[in-house]
């Protein structure tokens, strides 16, 4: 049966077919239409982050890390400092890139099981008035684990520091209000939980920082700044955009805003994510984290404590009836990740639940 | 009506329906089907260019202006001195890119009505051996010039110097034969003459230079080693791919290879040029190049030598009967472009200069 498998995963994920059918169309880079379908995106990015009066937004050709490396390339000055909270993957890359580009950078490190401190970065800040800016990770989909983005913000915001936000798996889910919130740098992509297809990320800038932007990315694709200038000047992209996915993307936020906008989303997947733990509950499977730190995004499990699992058929087996799961992340425990994002409900998430079921009792694993 | 306008732009260009019906389905990108379609990519895109001994082929998330600044920053050591050969704009953004990721870059510059000189190459690199690369346009898409790439690439293998190839605009459709051939790096894009969707380039790497691009890039997202590596390891793109795009190229070189390759696609452009000039000919509107430095992919006409003659009304025009034009890249010559590339044949041109014809007699420029 040629049926799509529903994706598990925190993006690529499943859309709906009305974003896909939004790809049924070339559009000219440089025609008005199109310059008024990326006009229209970026409107509607601000309004979702209630930024229209502190921020810009600069969409980006490439996946959601090119933005991060964009976003740090244009925000932190050639002699800045970034400091990067980090109980994760996704932190690692963050503080990697920023070193490669030859920023100084330091890592203030965490355990992966719990989420990083706004306490700690304070007393770090106060001993080290060389940091410049704070790299933080919205919601680490590492491990699934939620940051404290308020509380990390007002911590910046006191103490003057310039803070990058990486949002790429919440944005569009939880809470992200620009008004209540203080960044200098907010980055996300197209194929998280905005339902589009992957291709493409953007990062909000705050417009009192962007003027100090200029000449600073080491990279010509990557200047933010460059992009937004251009962009502002000629409505276009300053390189070939990815039509399509911008296309798709337009049609994703439409359908966002229909169903009532991030609140509503977040309410779909908190019960997806709710499905899913007290389905595999049910089984004998236990979440890596506790449930207060559990964004409602991605879940990680431990692995079924019996000597003969293997990941790899597990995953045919779930896969085979229908359902795509993802690796764990962490090196030293044996786990799997389970997305609760996508166009799925209930229905998709309670389905998956006994496909896991089904596989784990043909592989003789069954809990119960 | 709601029917797409033909795009005779230099990509994104006007694709086919199953191409674009490719897109209809999600993709795990962890997943081994959709690795399966990755590989299936890069085996095709090696034997188009008879690169299988001789290259590896690393595709790369965004535009193809993104895989340049890989391909740069991946084959050219942090101390090499980058030649590049410049005839029009594309030659420019090439020597810009590498000037602010801090290659030292010399510019040898041309008139943009004529092809680059691998004579004056020579001589250059008889004159300064700091030179450790040659960067090199194929067909300069500022005006549709063809630059001699066997010429240059004999001359680079006499003097032992690395050539990179920026062939975005002439991939599939001219003759690029690895065998004839010596480069250390050559990029195109899934938007231009394989008449996939915009999204991603690729970079062919010669196997004899790439251990030595360990650690060269300043940047982590466009390290065409570590991506190549990576994906050798697991089949799997480093950082989120765009897995619709993948799967549009995959489609589109499928009809590629069913179309009969790369002669068959010169032989339809090739016709698609020549029905174009004919038709303008007839009009009244002039090539900008000599007929023997034309590529058959994108044509830049002068302007109607009419004082009232504005791009945008005949832009607007020529959209409003459906075709979407590109305007000119000179600066100091009134000009407009017109591609050849794309899923058109001899219908669409004719039609595209009839309508060209249309507009001219509208706004009371007919010449005829």
């Amino acid at each position: 049966m040629d049926r799509d498998a529903i994706l598990l995963t925190p993006g690529p994920l499943t859309t709906t077919l009305r974003t896909k059918l939004a790809m049924l169309r070339d559009w000219g880079s440089w025609d008005a239409d199109f310059n008024e379908l990326t006009a229209d995106v970026r409107r509607q990015l601000l309004a979702i982050a209630h930024a229209q009066d502190s921020h810009v937004v600069v969409p980006l050709q490439g996946s959601g890390t090119f933005s991060v490396e964009a976003a740090v390339a244009t925000v932190v000055p050639r002699d800045g400092h970034l400091l990067v909270l980090d109980n994760g993957a996704y932190c690692k890359r963050l503080a990697r890139l920023a070193t490669l580009m030859g920023r100084r950078t330091t890592i203030v490190a965490r355990a992966e099981d719990e989420p990083v401190s706004a306490d700690e970065l304070d007393a770090r800040l106060r001993d080290d008035a060389s940091i410049t800016h704070i790299g933080f990770i919205h919601c680490e989909t590492g491990t699934g684990v939620l940051n404290p983005l308020q509380a990390v913000s007002d911590v910046c915001a006191r103490h003057g520091k310039g803070l990058i936000v990486d949002a790429m798996s919440s944005f569009g889910a939880l809470p992200i209000d620009a008004r209540e919130l203080q960044f200098d740098a907010l980055v996300a992509a197209s194929g998280k939980c905005l339902e589009g297809v992957p291709g493409m990320g953007f990062v909000f800038i705050r417009k009192a920082v962007l003027a100090g932007c200029e000449g600073r990315s080491h990279s010509l694709a990557m200047d933010l700044f460059d992009q937004h200038q251009y962009m502002e000047k000629t409505g276009q992209w300053r390189f070939t955009p990815p039509t399509h996915v911008v296309a798709a993307l337009a049609e994703a936020i439409r359908q966002f805003d229909e169903a009532g906008g991030q609140p509503a989303r977040l309410a779909r997947y908190s019960d997806n994510c709710r499905c899913l733990l007290d389905g595999m509950a049910a089984l004998g499977l236990e979440p890596f984290l506790k449930p207060e730190w559990q964004a409602p995004i991605i879940v990680t499990f431990h692995a079924p404590a019996h000597p003969d699992y293997d990941f790899k058929a597990f995953y045919l087996a779930a896969k085979q009836r229908g359902f795509i799961l993802y690796p764990g992340k962490l090196t030293q425990l044996e786990t799997f990740r389970v997305g609760c994002i996508g166009a799925i409900g209930r229905n998709e998430m309670t389905q998956a639940v006994n496909a896991v079921a089904d596989a784990l009792r043909e592989m003789g694993m069954a809990a119960h």
